[in-house]
């Protein structure tokens, strides 16, 4: 192969529009692209790595070999713009506008599914790919459509109840007819069903007979030009970027020359993992190759030992195809199948298994694979292809382990993966145990598998993989082998355990903890595995002691739409048609949200000139900063400026947020020391993590409540209530109980992320500044500080705010401070949107809390006395840590009559990001030990809680 | 020659900043690209034809022969960047800002020199021009260096305290002492000199303690770098811009090739000519060449006869040349230097003498030009190039006459000018008259020349040509042949006017009108001729009748600084300092708007994805239209919509305004028809002038209050005030007076032309408006009528206004309205700048008022009776007309009191733009009929005004 042509054009359609993009970067992905350069605001950034929907829209292609048009939903921040050659990208701008409303904008809005909205495009294109391939989907269908999406706000039941009108499962109005026989839609008939006759008169959430019905004609179709153009012979596409080749083969030759030429180069399909290390952890690959267009890649055949399937077939591909397979087959042949089915109904999102492909998911070898482990298990083959030659590749232990070069070779290609049928007398077994049920990533998987001697329980051959254990999967072959030509039962369980346990050795340190849980999950997963053998070969399944409770572990989660029921109140009928008091009134902006018409901070238009910052925070959690050095930083194409505690014109601080840009020490991870604007957000972000600050660590790093007791940290003085005399009556108490709680924080994970634009006005100094913020003073008083300027000249301006749950009151001051300091230095706009990673590490969230009591009753529960100590993380700095304190008093003090009570509360001084104000706001905390105390005395006391006496 | 080579790069720089501007387009001028490229928007855009000074910046170069650096004033509208190869600007931004504020932006800001501040930065820089080249001027200096710039709200004194600061001619506080003996500076002295004893306490006008010295040292010296290319060899230079292709040849070898390939091309120096055609006429040149570095044009030779000039030199240089020569030479050889300084000194203002050149002033035979006349009297000759022959012309009737192919031809060069020395008996004169001594052009100039036998009165050699009476430089060639071989005596007088008058016949439709008062001057400046030459023959001055008061007007005109006075209030001793009542406080905004640093409504920066608007407006003062015909604007480049009467949602009108886009008929010239919006205002305007519009003419077409009077066109009803019975009460008059006076229009020529932004906010029809009107709330609601939405939707902001003068009333709420509509229809922002031109056609401005008064009074003076009728004429709408006639009955029925009184006011619909409000309204006009009516009484009693009893 010779030189690379010039860059070639890329043609896409973006909502019937065809763009031309001359210039395509391969380092654009698909979101910035709509949102700055198409300026279609309607799509979202929420994490920028495929995991929250926010920015899923439809992409719509004509299978390379079906020939058929394929719509499905993605997540537009994992999809380089480069891949989308000859495809088209529905957003939800495209579909309807408030003039002119999509049935699904329509319904998801009505039902009152937006509240902040920031989430309601993505949930809208979700549903709306749903519909374009089945226009009256099952509820189990809606589940799995929508289930990569996140919503903070509404608890998603509105936004189900909206989706379901388009179900078969709902009556879609159809049994509503008028007249006194007048019956109400399913949804609105819930009270009855519900019987809560005392709730007939409730207002109806929404009338369905408002909603627009949905016209399959109305909807956009595939352009024809595109279809021409995949109809015809491909060649292969250049893309050159800033830094970046992108080559797009369009025939398996061309691919391999490639695999050849640029073996570091990383194979790119969906780039659901690719783009996760390039967006978040800023992994760099100058060159990328897209197999996309070469059809080798999407074989589906299967023979008699099995199904063979491309490595480019994606995840949502693979799990109708296997589902086709086991309609079709004999149920014994598809154990592998089934196991793999389920656990592709939890793998991430339906945008994500619709990008990611089979071949880059095994490929990828990531320890929290969910399908390895069963396909490993199941003993599935790769078929590689280099050039010149061919091979097939057992995928088991030495697949994985590192150590071997026994994976795939820089020079060749994953074309297709064998995965055989099970025999009638094999069973394979998939597990997986995540946070939530969907879009998690698993905590512990496995894949097992079993063969025994026709007709007897002795094991033949048997193969166990587990996942998110360690840096890939793992395989316990020891265990296996050693099992081989033992009986299927209790004795071979606990030898099992004994021996995986001692197999699969996690280390304290081990990523992401939690090493007790794990270490039990791995038996526990046999154990569920041994049950479910043996219900299968329809024996019966006897334990020793007879806990037949167990069995339940054999069954499966329920994943039914939940059953929900919101209740409004009961309006009185002479309240006035007009009085809107106690109705469920539709958000007043819920329509524009669902459409991509409001205008968040981040949607508003460049500002002429504008600057992007991004922030060098601390690595350490407690340090002297022993020098900056911006050398490198400055080298970054468009950088315009670093901006660091020199350059505060004003006090370089933040009200109860303390140092503003920290040059001396460092007092927490996330810390900001200095900040980088530059033409582009990339370029700052680039720039940022250039700049090397060299550290020297102070000890101690206080980190926890316990740490901060040991070396006495505390923020002084302590607030506290006193009633009574509690040491004396403790003397007179039948029982004296001590005990502890703790409760961990919480991230508020608002969908929009803190955003910011700061705009001087040329004139004394005056700045226009628009945030994302529950509390607008706080951020013009803020600023008015930081540059040492009468807080009029700030006008401080909020239209709407993506999310805020108590994170938005404080924490925006901090980050339009430091916008506002840049602004003033290099006298143009700065735009601040800070990355979900960045927004996590700085803000930190609800306050840590743990409670100390020891509390004094009679025998018949009466409270006599009560100490309580409420310690509090507060992180750093105190922000608003005081207020969560005195809501912990008055809730000791107002819920619950101690008549002699000695409580304090004490805020830790601890090296970790300030904490600050979460929904609730210090009541779950100090509720949850409050409500502790009244259970211990209720237990001691053979009482039941409601019964102890205060 | 052979092709051009590739565009050029071009190299200049901007206060201290180097500028490569590789796509230099020839139509851009640095005004434009000050604002829009560089965003410097302290530079102002007045007028776009170098007449109102409010965008002079300076300019530096080194002389092309004596190498010696120049700064000299220029006007930005009118200069091409292409031109400014090599040179140096500066602007307001480039001498000091806010925060390190130059001497001249702080004393021409505290002498309260800036008021609505738009013409300020102009202001400064001219005045700093001259203060680069003289660090102490005279006052005649300060006149002179500010006579290109035109002030609306000041009255100019004030700009002339600060700017005298800088002078000789004032005392420079040098006087100044503290204790006892301590003196006020001359300019605060002026009460004493003006023995004004009472008013010894009031207020200093300002401080000059507090101003900051002039340091030379501090200003920004000419780039070193320049200087090094300047002092290489040069080369030819092209640049290609979007339509224009520039040619800046550096030999007069190149120069004159490109004058055979290009005989159609004009030459370019200062563009004072040029361009005004392209600026305000839209005429168009491919090519265009700029012969700047061509130093042959540059000579300077004087000999025995004369004295040569190159055609380069600019009429600045040439005045000073002239005058050096003045004091060198003998003064009677000098005669013709000397009228050709007497009209250098008020031709234009100081920027556009800095640019103009002697060969195109004189090449451009511009009926208004002032020297023409006089070079052609006085027998100057010029001296032609071309590709291998050498020619001289003699600057007489035929070079001027059109008719004859006498002139220069297309591929000759003006290489200079011969100016021929007067001999002992010779003498020359200037004449000009216009409607201001300074800066404006001549209603009529007049050059002449007589010489006499020696010793001798008789009239050897005569030559008279005169300006502005028709299309060109007009040659009384007959008169003086006919006179010579006169005496010069009356009788010659009489037959010299006899004889110009017959031969300089003005039709009555010239241009310009006035065709009786420039016969009149055409006799009157032969008077003064007479005279003068009388006088310095020293010839004792009789005249038939003894009329010595005809002397007169010999006279030179004073033109040092009037002396002017300004009290403000005394203030009590008592009132606190803190208590700014009555003091004089500078204006809050004057040191930012002498810095540039304002943010009026074109200074706004781009808003992204903004379009420009213009106006199709009517050619007919009362028509239907037939056709409108888009299709050639619309291939205009960056063209993007079209907006008509059929886009506008709401209602098609603005209250008191009419019709916003006319589609039926026309009602006055001016009248909006359509609108263009495009991506630059140039593509914009260029569209504009593309719409074909078809009418046919309605009758009548009523343009004057009589034409209504005829008609009987009037807005009904009519005001009036009636009082006891004036019909009885003229019965019992001593006399009855009749009467009848007339009181133009006026334009209010606000600074800072009709501007504003239309943003849409992308929500809900939200607009926010930036508008530059005195009455913010008009245009808001006019906004929300045409969009047909509630006017909260739309956010009318004004942060300060370039004067107004009552023009900003009603007028910018159409224009607001027009481009709501068109952000509607694009969504996109729409910026609206009118041109001058274009706010002078339509917005109109005072009410031009007629009264016709019938008023009876006794022998003593007694009003006994009035009738009185007002005519105003108010346009095609009513606009505020009524206001006006308001105003008028107001002021009959309270400044005076008329005890039998029938007066009304009657607003006549004309087919003119509609007036409006404007300083007074309506007081001026309507005061001066009622004072009319009082000297007629006063006259007729024989009384002074004041004693006329009402």
């Amino acid at each position: 192969m010779n030189q690379p042509p010039a860059a070639d054009e890329l043609v896409f359609y973006v909502n019937g529009n065809k763009i031309v993009e001359k210039n395509a970067d391969p380092e654009v992905m698909l979101l910035s692209y709509l949102r700055k350069k198409l300026r279609l605001t309607g799509t979202k950034y929420g994490c920028g790595g495929g995991g929250c929907g926010s920015c899923t829209v439809m992409v719509s292609t004509m299978h390379p070999i079906s020939k058929k048009i394929q719509h499905y939903p993605v997540t537009a921040c994992l999809l380089p713009i480069c891949s989308l050659n000859n495809m088209a990208v529905t957003t939800t701008e495209g579909i309807g506008n408030s003039a002119r409303l999509h049935p699904v904008q329509e319904r998801i809005a009505k039902a009152h599914g937006s509240q902040c909205g920031f989430c309601t495009p993505g949930m809208v294109m979700s549903m709306y790919a749903l519909l374009r391939n089945y226009p009256e989907p099952t509820t189990s269908q809606i589940m799995d459509a929508l289930s990569g999406n996140i919503c903070r706000c509404t608890g998603y039941r509105p936004i189900l109840d909206g989706c379901k009108t388009f179900s078969k499962g709902c009556c879609l109005n159809n049994e509503v007819n008028e007249g006194p026989q007048k019956k109400k839609c399913c949804l609105d008939r819930r009270d009855e069903e519900n019987d809560l006759p005392e709730l007939k008169n409730f207002p109806l959430l929404f009338n369905e007979k408002e909603f627009l019905p949905l016209d399959k004609t109305q909807e956009l179709i595939f352009p024809p030009d595109l279809q021409l153009a995949l109809a015809g012979k491909q060649r292969m596409k250049v893309f050159q970027g800033e830094r970046v080749t992108w080559y797009s083969p369009s025939t398996l030759k061309e691919l391999l020359e490639l695999r050849t030429k640029y073996p570091e180069a990383p194979l790119v399909m969906g780039n659901t993992n690719i783009g996760l290390q390039t967006n978040l952890h800023g992994v760099f690959h100058p060159v990328m190759i897209s197999p996309i267009n070469v059809h080798d890649l999407y074989t589906v055949a299967p023979d008699d030992a099995g199904i063979t399937i491309g490595s480019a077939v994606t995840l949502a591909q693979l799990k109708t195809i296997l589902s086709e397979s086991v309609h079709k087959l004999p149920k014994h042949k598809t154990k592998t199948f089934q196991a793999l089915i389920q656990q592709l109904r939890t793998l991430a999102g339906e945008q994500i298994r619709s990008m990611a492909t089979l071949g880059g998911h095994i490929a990828s070898k990531l320890a929290i694979s969910d399908l390895n482990p069963v396909l490993a298990a199941a003993g599935a083959q790769l078929n590689l292809i280099s050039k010149g030659s061919q091979r097939r590749l057992q995928l088991n232990k030495s697949f994985f382990d590192e150590a071997v070069s026994s994976g795939i070779s820089p020079n060749e290609v994953l074309l297709s993966v064998f995965i055989p049928f099970t025999e009638k007398e094999e069973f394979v077994s998939a597990f997986r145990q995540a946070q939530r049920e969907r879009n998690a990533y698993a905590i512990v998987n496995a894949g097992m598998r079993v063969r025994f001697g026709e007709g007897t329980d002795m094991i033949q051959d048997m193969d166990i993989f587990y996942g998110g254990i360690g840096s890939t999967t793992l395989s316990a072959k020891n265990t296996s082998q050693a099992l081989i030509g033992r009986h299927w039962n209790e004795e071979m369980l606990q030898e099992a355990c004994r021996l995986a346990l001692e197999e699969i050795s996690i280390t304290p340190s081990a990523p992401g903890g939690m090493v007790e849980y794990k270490r039990t999950m791995t038996i526990s997963f046999f154990f569920k595995f041994f049950l479910q053998v043996l219900q299968n070969r329809n024996k019966t399944v006897t334990l020793s002691g007879g806990a037949t409770e167990y069995l339940s572990s054999i069954k499966d989660f329920d994943t039914e739409i939940p059953k929900t029921l919101q209740i409004f109140q009961e309006i009185d009928t002479k309240q006035p048609a007009r009085d809107p008091v106690g109705r469920p009134i539709v958000h007043l902006s819920g329509i524009k949200q669902a459409t991509g018409e409001a205008v968040y901070v981040d949607d508003m238009p460049p500002v002429d000139q504008e600057l992007f910052i991004a922030f060098a925070t601390s690595t350490r959690a407690h340090a002297k900063i022993l020098s900056i050095d911006e050398t490198e930083a400055r080298q970054v194409p468009g950088v315009v400026d670093i901006i660091r505690a020199k350059d505060v014109p004003g006090k370089n601080a933040v009200d109860g947020q303390g140092t503003l840009f920290s040059e001396e020490t460092v007092e927490c991870v996330g810390q900001i020391i200095c900040a980088v604007v530059a033409d582009t957000s990339d370029h700052a972000r680039r720039a940022a993590t250039k700049i090397k600050i060299a550290y020297e660590d102070i000890e101690p790093a206080i980190i926890t409540i316990e740490d901060a007791i040991k070396y006495k940290s505390f923020y002084e003085p302590f607030k506290g209530i006193k009633h009574g005399n509690a040491e004396e009556a403790f003397k007179t108490a039948d029982h004296i109980l001590e005990g502890e709680v703790h409760i961990c924080g919480q991230e508020q994970f608002y969908m929009e992320t803190n955003s910011l634009i700061v705009i001087p006005k040329g004139e004394e100094n005056e700045f226009d500044i628009y945030v994302s913020t529950q509390d607008i003073s706080t951020s013009q008083f803020a600023v008015a500080a930081v540059l040492g300027v009468p807080s009029n000249r700030i006008m401080s301006r909020v239209k709407r705010v993506g999310g805020a749950f108590g994170g938005k009151v404080t924490k925006p001051a901090i980050f339009a401070s430091a916008a506002a300091v840049a602004a003033q230095k290099t006298k143009r706009p700065i735009r601040c949107v800070l990355e979900r990673g960045e927004d996590m590490l700085i803000t930190a969230g609800r306050h840590p809390v743990s409670g100390k009591y020891k509390v004094g009753c009679m025998n018949d529960g009466k409270i006599v006395a009560a100490d309580v100590s409420f310690y509090t993380n507060a992180g750093c700095t105190i922000d608003e840590s005081f207020l969560v304190l005195v809501v912990a008093l008055v809730k000791m003090d107002s819920a619950y009559n101690f008549p002699n009570l000695n409580c304090r509360a004490i805020a830790c001084k601890t090296n970790l990001p300030s904490n600050t104000a979460f929904r609730g706001f210090g009541f779950p905390q100090t509720g949850l030990v409050t409500e502790t105390i009244m259970d211990a005395i209720a237990i001691k006391c053979r009482l039941p809680s409601h019964k102890v006496i205060q």
